[in-house]
């Protein structure tokens, strides 16, 4: 267990870790960046910054030296990078759950050995086995590749007339996964966070809404069916208990209609990480994502998931962020921006919540 | 005004520039801290520092270079330093609030000319002013140095038994102000925020309760008849645009019963600063006050001051903090650590906010 005046090492500069960083502050806990050359808006708000490679041992190991557990603000952690770290300090959440999510192969087969629905998927090493899988699964479908996708890179829709030799070069020719298509009818979130000592709380369902791939707008309360909702967040318990997950996470779901009206929800993805449809947290409920993530890192207790009332979080991608000063006089809105030198298209400039009391 | 990506430049880097730093972050603003060698707490969430002396011209004239506005943590900033430091960059709130609020009676004096009423007083220059003056105002009454008193350093009770002589040495003999005592109800201040346009945005009025001269709790609303708390959140303001202010400033007063029953309020002191009878207002208040001095000193538009609930504000005061575990997972309390490297005695550690929703 932490103490205040310890430090917890955050690999990654980006705003996930910026925000990890002005949430562990309260709590009397120092922060130090791991992040290579590069625009690291964290940098600003800790008490240590490293700029250096994920293989830069010799920077590693000082790091790691420096710092009491160390953490991370993205999945894509190198494997290497993240055993050298463990010989030496606590690396929260830990390996197997890096191991599982970082690979959507393993990550689906996983969910499947503990019972849960995703949908469906086969492995696809080439062209013979990518046409194999297709035949057998049918169409439309995505071709999405194993490792180091996001927000929609290294994914290729398979339509009924799309060629898949193309298919196949459009994700580099690399190891991946076919998933058929699933017609959903809305996708939603669950972000929970367990603690050393196994304790699991979870925040209520939240509904995302997507644009271009990337997420534009969270929603809380979700619309869904009740046992949906309870089966969502079960699944989310569910998830980190067998992966002995330490930290908070994000359970990303499809929600589907049975025939007879009711609702289901099927598992897209896990995020082992603070994750951006939770970012509502930090005015609609009583305990953010972030120190939430703080805590359970620390061994220190969980804190209440509780909403505050109906909560809406809006992206604010490349330069939607000008609007600053108009969210700043909008009743009810809370402003977050990254503090990112540069606004490019697609980027993630901040976001802003808005907090409804029920 | 600033635009996000901007810095402001904070004079000192203890709690109140670090919880400022914690707030400017999220509006996009970057902060640099100036503070001399000692504890800092503020350079651990800050993207600047600078560690010198507040003579050090040099290194003065490179943090006015470096930033875009500049502000303080305390009223005792050296004239020398402030004036300096505005021939090259704004600094907020400005000259007169500094030159007004550094010297008890340069205040009281001020107070009185724009007709608002404080406790009686009069100048004492030696032992000869002194014994004049308590013969004038009797006895009880508090002598205090004109300058750099907090906390109730530099103050010495005048009792029935009291000594001149003896007082007049134990506050060093220096310039100083005889205050007559004022038998009390209750010690209320006024949290308010005026941007550069002139805005004034007040919170409710807090009821501060000390223990050896140091704040203890801060409760909100404050135990106080209408028609006073009307005339407290007035004076406050009245202060505010007579100084031309701009920021958070504090005003401290009393809450005396006239013989009818009727309660009115007696002005302390004005702390020309984001104040400890504030920090409610992180938990508290749609916007707390470190944000609304941030957005003030930036030229931004000021935020809503509504309260949540009824709030309280313990401070956590030497090892009161040592029980930060049990804050923790008391539903509905708030932790706010200083990151502070020692917990000597009658230091201020940290605070704990209490909300209940009304």
């Amino acid at each position: 267990m932490l103490h205040p005046g310890q430090t917890i090492g955050i690999l990654g500069g980006g705003q996930l870790a910026r925000m990890m960083a002005l949430a562990a502050a309260p709590l009397g806990l120092k922060c130090h960046i791991y992040a290579p050359a590069g625009d690291n808006p964290a940098f600003d708000v800790s008490a240590g910054a490293t700029q250096a490679a994920y293989d830069d041992e010799q920077a590693l190991a000082a790091f790691a030296a420096a710092v009491s557990v160390v953490t991370y603000e993205f999945e894509n952690v190198p494997a290497a990078t993240a055993d050298f770290l463990a010989q030496r300090v606590p690396v929260l959440p830990g390996p197997r759950a890096l191991a599982v999510t970082q690979d959507r192969l393993t990550e689906k087969t996983f969910l499947r050995d503990i019972g849960l629905e995703t949908p469906a998927f086969r492995a696809v090493d080439d062209l013979a086995s990518l046409e194999a899988a297709v035949a057998a699964m049918g169409r439309p479908a995505v071709l999405k590749t194993r490792r180091f996708g996001y927000d929609g890179k290294g994914q290729a829709a398979i339509r009924p007339e799309t060629d898949l030799a193309e298919a196949w070069k459009s994700v580099g020719e690399q190891p991946s996964i076919l998933e058929s298509f699933v017609p959903f009818l809305r996708e939603v979130s669950v972000v929970a966070a367990r603690g050393r000592d196994g304790d699991v709380v979870a925040y209520d369902v939240c509904e995302n809404e997507h644009r271009h791939h990337i997420l534009a707008v969270t929603r809380v309360p979700a619309t869904l069916q009740g046992e949906a909702s309870h089966a969502a967040l079960e699944h989310a318990a569910r998830i980190a208990t067998e992966l002995d997950y330490v930290g908070v996470l994000a359970v990303e779901m499809f929600v589907v209609a049975e025939a007879d009206g009711r609702e289901r929800v099927l598992i897209n993805e896990i995020a082992p990480r603070v994750h951006n449809s939770g970012h509502w947290t930090q005015d609609g409920a009583d305990t953010s994502q972030f120190e939430q993530h703080v805590r359970a890192v620390a061994g220190w207790p969980l804190g209440s998931a509780r909403r505050r009332g109906t909560v809406t979080m809006h992206n604010l991608i490349g330069d939607e962020a000008d609007q600053w000063h108009a969210f700043l006089v909008e009743p009810g809105a809370h402003l977050h921006l990254y503090g990112k030198a540069e606004a490019r298209p697609g980027r993630k400039m901040g976001h802003v919540n808005r907090v409804t009391p029920e």
